[in-house]
């Protein structure tokens, strides 16, 4: 079986855009209205041929990262908006629970403690049977105006998702910051930004079982991972292995082979997850390959080095251990 | 000939950065004293024994980067900064000429337009001899409220670097956002974000003869290349070879094997730069190589695939290209 636990709903009907920019605005959007049949389309049309295409068999579904907007408007209108936006991921896997594994937004807003949150996480974990969720580290957008991570600021939601057996992706919303490009800066920047807090602190051994997912394969992180087990030895922190492999994983979107080797030779396999973002950042053929960019599955079967073990771990086997809540 | 291009003065003697505290904290600091024994001393145990050690010749050599703290004071503390540490620079390259060349700071302030760097960039250049310089895209120091590179806002400051004909390394300073490390975050982050913004608009077509460097290996755009490729793609950008890498270079500072082998697959071996950054962001040893982390020249060395021709770029070629008012 071929998990791809990263995935968000782009290509929802445009009343659900037009519900959240009429929210954006002020006014009152009302119910929003979305029939079975369009969810059906979008879903059958995009992702569903896709994996199918492709050859992977289900993807962890959360609400389109650049929409979380967590900047716009204040916490009641995050609350609404992550409530409408989790109900129509609830749907989808619903429709198509073979093919789809619900992940919830976070209804944060900048500078509002994030036990906020607990309430709709709960909800969709409770009673919508969620299996994770996207936690943004800067809900400024772009601005960074959050504590790090590794701040008791976030304790209280963390102490639920340990106790809830949910792991957090840790992914950021669009930019308002325009020196950040959203999908080709801020992302990035994020994976490795948050690496770094995690490395300057000691989060795991206050939460033992707390599990972070950082998407993108990782940011620039595995890339300089010299530097980064260099900056951990000069800071007297543990081993990158002992002080954050015990509970950090990174997924495998990551757009091109030399790439994916890169992070497959660095990074233990126990700690890379199958995942292309598809429908997502990037959406062209690369004329290098002749398959879309981001079918990253063909970079994990084109690797030389990986055995049959290795790579039931990397499509199959990590996401059960990590998603534990995921039956499928 | 070995020319590492990116090396800062970290090690100058403790009164120069008692005088930068005395101006700091709105002090009249006086007349730095500092005696060339003083300076010598602090080079010859660090820097030139790390040279001889590992056997390069010559570094460009620069301010100690995070103390450009571009967002300390105003644009004539700014000022007074650069001109002291540049001088230092200069009596550097001056008392040893056959192993550093100068490259200046700039004297930046957050949102004072960057013509006011254009006298000291004429002085250093012109009356010290210096062949390039660092431009700080974030002079706030981690907020990020600068105008992208590719703003008309940057446009005197890139005249003048075109007329004198000197590159500038994208190199931010210290970082005053908690959110962001600053050697492991707001670098890394920064080369990345340096590096979008250029795919976003057509400066080069404005600037053909304009030359940056990205430093720290460009940040994550080489481990993301496929990212970057398609991203430009998607936005109906030229390829990239064509729309930057006639002007943008890379360095090396990777810190490990897999790190400087990806980078030397991805991108063309004539924008590839040598550097270490020694004594720089990390300086322990490596328990997996027995070697300094930032000893560069090993990873370029220990790589399979390069021939004796693209070694020589690496090395030296490219930097007498790049860096064409050096002369060494």
């Amino acid at each position: 079986m071929i998990v791809d636990i990263h995935g968000h709903y782009t290509t929802a009907p445009q009343a659900l855009w037009d519900w959240r920019k009429k929210q954006s605005a002020g006014q009152k959007p009302g119910p929003l209205r979305i029939s079975d049949d369009e969810i059906r389309e979008t879903i059958e049309s995009n992702q569903l041929k896709l994996q199918k295409e492709r050859g992977s068999d289900l993807t962890f579904f959360s609400p389109r990262a650049g929409s979380m907007e967590h900047h716009v408007g204040d916490a009641a209108i995050s609350a609404e908006w992550s409530r409408v936006t989790n109900d129509v991921i609830h749907r989808v896997c619903s429709l198509f629970p073979k093919s789809f594994a619900p992940v919830c937004q976070l209804p944060q807003s900048p500078g509002v403690p994030p036990q906020n949150c607990i309430a709709e996480l709960e909800r969709c974990v409770n009673e919508l049977g969620f299996i994770g969720c996207n936690l943004n580290p800067d809900p400024s957008g772009g601005h960074w105006k959050e504590p790090p991570l590794i701040d008791k600021w976030w304790y209280p939601l963390y102490e639920k998702l340990v106790e809830l057996d949910v792991p957090a992706m840790i992914h950021v919303s669009s930019s308002c910051n325009p020196a950040f490009h959203f999908t080709g800066a801020h992302y990035i920047n994020a994976d490795t930004t948050a690496f770094m807090q995690l490395i300057q602190g000691d989060l795991f051994k206050d939460f033992p079982t707390l599990k972070f997912v950082i998407p993108h394969g990782g940011g620039a992180v595995p890339y300089h991972w010299g530097r980064y087990r260099g900056l951990a030895q000069d800071m007297k922190r543990p081993l990158l292995k002992d002080h954050l492999l015990k509970n950090v994983y990174f997924d495998t979107c990551v757009y091109h082979q030399p790439g994916i080797d890169l992070l497959l030779k660095v990074i233990p396999v126990e700690n890379i997850l199958f995942a292309s973002e598809m429908v997502g950042a990037v959406r062209g053929i690369d004329p290098e390959t002749g398959h879309h960019y981001d079918d990253t599955k063909r970079y994990i079967e084109g690797n030389p080095s990986l055995s049959a073990s290795d790579k039931q771990k990397i499509f199959e086997g990590n996401a059960r251990r990590v998603y534990s809540r995921w039956r499928g």
